[in-house]
């Protein structure tokens, strides 16, 4: 099952509710883009690629529910709803790079009527999703050459199937390389506040059979520095031009201290992902969400009342500790300016070779 | 009220116990040396200072307990009763230093009969508890030299009163900075797999007055990367002849962080714990505690079960991420290898010279 799709039957959008794995898996269903919006913030869905077709299908059920009978009124609802979407999370950028895929087809004018738009934008949201697992798989064999056989390789926050449409980033490359016969070994940070690595990475990787072990973020440093890890792989939510990253807090610390100890370090980013428009990582904007994460665990408070808490939920790793950037296009290596637009331009040529 | 002290009317060992803080304040009572050894092992009490206290009252505890009749008799028992004490955590040099400081009180041939050597230990093990709060007290206003007016002080686990006997390490250099009119804020490392920071470094700043947030130890990086901390401050369970610094898991990435964004990094470091007889941070024994501290928070599992988990609960941060050592005789800057030995000899002499 996907982790995000379009119930085809009811005309609905459903998503996996990941905030109640490992513990019950649930199916939740939406008929209104805003509750989209919100599951989204909510982080009922989460990861970069998950959120942008969680979008775009958002969107897409948002031409569905306008009452407009004209294709230009349908276009100004879309570009409300397309408001309402993009601010559900300001770090990934596949957020509003799904929007925008989705309101350049709407405003094709070889579409006549409000219907045909209705119809496009289910198409290409489709199509969206359905490309985002073939990148993910082309991603995971690009990466997998790096994996040796016998590495011990350290993941921060979850970048699986449940971070994206299916497969996953970062973990997909594990998956690939386990796949291969590799044999490997995770040290899974449990990725404080919300414990995706505890939650969603353990249960990917108990599912198909690969060996790890779970940490306290805290522990990552040491394993590194005692010589118990052999490569770093983690996502990114948005990837400036310069190759500065930006993903789950505390991936930053990963990237110095796994320079510090020569250990490579590679973000394993679709090409969607990246943001040529923005020149370093400082321009994105890093998302301070509420205290109750940080002061509960699972609604269990962890400190008395009327204690005051900072969260923010990305950092930024700059492009000097980044070995390289492994896309769907290849391993992108620095000069990260020049090659990640190159891989950017090879990624969309691929999209519009295709019918 | 002290973190632990002997109880003159009943003749028994009181400790805080700390486990159950900050929601329940309950003090405990041993009447039993191994009872005393298993508190040190299960956390009743912690941090270097408090360990080798504890230890120090554990061992007068078994005098008291010994049936012995004659002074080499009682020796016996207590050499036994060290091994046990000496068992209770690997990592924290307070414990060994404490239980030789007191097994040379027994062996002095001056002391005649057991009940001699009784009353001799009860006392040097008073003397240890009261000289740990002399010496955290002036460690303290050392250090709060080096914290300004308007800095943020970013702080790891619990260096407080309770990882002492009183007032302190680094959260003591804190107080007395705060002591000082010194407008400070100080961000509080979670210090995941036990929370220290967020159960008892929270509880002890909010009775100060001092002003902190609590975080992720997953935000430190991204706080001192943009400029929102001035002065990083740690204890140490055990630092090397050459300034390797042993302490609690998580503390060597902030060291390396801090060097690479080149903010003072400062452990807070009474002589006691200050180990000249070995040559460096990788021949510190690293305690690696049970998974289940990891797997659960507060006795909540946060996976389901079945999953493995690793946990060293101390990491080595080398000396050359160490921008100087706080300690009861002045701050110690490089070469450590000279001048900490002088330190100790310092401080060894201060004891001397006192009654």
């Amino acid at each position: 099952m996907r982790t995000v799709f379009w119930d085809y039957d009811t005309n609905v959008v459903k998503m996996i509710d990941q905030r109640q794995l490992p513990w019950e898996f649930v199916v939740a269903e939406f008929d209104d883009y805003a509750e989209v919006a919100r599951a989204i913030t909510e982080m009922y869905v989460r990861g970069a690629p998950a959120i942008g077709a969680a979008a775009a299908f958002g969107l897409a059920l948002a031409a569905q529910q306008s009452q407009a009978t004209d294709r230009l009124a349908l276009i100004h609802d879309l570009e409300q709803a397309a408001k309402v979407l993009n601010a559900a999370r300001p770090t990934a950028v596949n957020l509003n790079w799904a929007v925008r895929r989705l309101l350049r087809v709407a405003g094709d004018e070889e579409l006549e009527t409000a219907d045909d738009v209705r119809e496009a934008l289910l198409q290409e949201a489709q199509r969206l999703a359905d490309q985002d697992v073939e990148i993910n798989r082309r991603m995971a064999y690009n990466g997998a050459e790096l994996v040796g056989d016998g590495d011990t390789i350290l993941h921060h926050c979850n970048t699986g199937a449940l971070a994206t449409v299916d497969w996953g980033t970062a973990l997909g490359v594990i998956f690939a390389a386990h796949e291969q016969n590799k044999k490997i070994h995770v040290l899974v940070d449990e990725t404080r506040p919300r414990l995706q690595g505890a939650r969603l990475t353990c249960w990917e990787l108990k599912q198909r059979g690969i060996s790890f072990d779970l940490i306290a973020d805290n522990a990552a440093g040491h394993f590194m520095r005692t010589g118990q890890v052999n490569i770093v792989l983690v996502g990114s939510d948005r990837t400036a031009a310069n190759g500065d990253v930006a993903n789950k807090i505390g991936t930053y610390k990963l990237g110095v201290i796994a320079k510090e100890n020569g250990l490579p370090f590679y973000p394993v980013v679709p090409t969607s992902t990246i943001d040529l428009d923005l020149a370093n990582g400082d321009l994105i904007p890093i998302e301070e969400r509420g205290p109750e994460e940080v002061i509960t665990v699972f609604g269990h408070a962890i400190v008395p009342e009327g204690i005051t808490a900072r969260n923010p939920a990305f950092d930024i790793t700059p492009h000097r500790y980044v070995t390289g950037i492994v896309t769907e296009e290849g391993i992108v290596y620095p000069p990260f300016v020049k090659n990640l637009r190159q891989a950017v331009q090879r990624a969309q040529e691929r999209i519009e070779s295709k019918p």
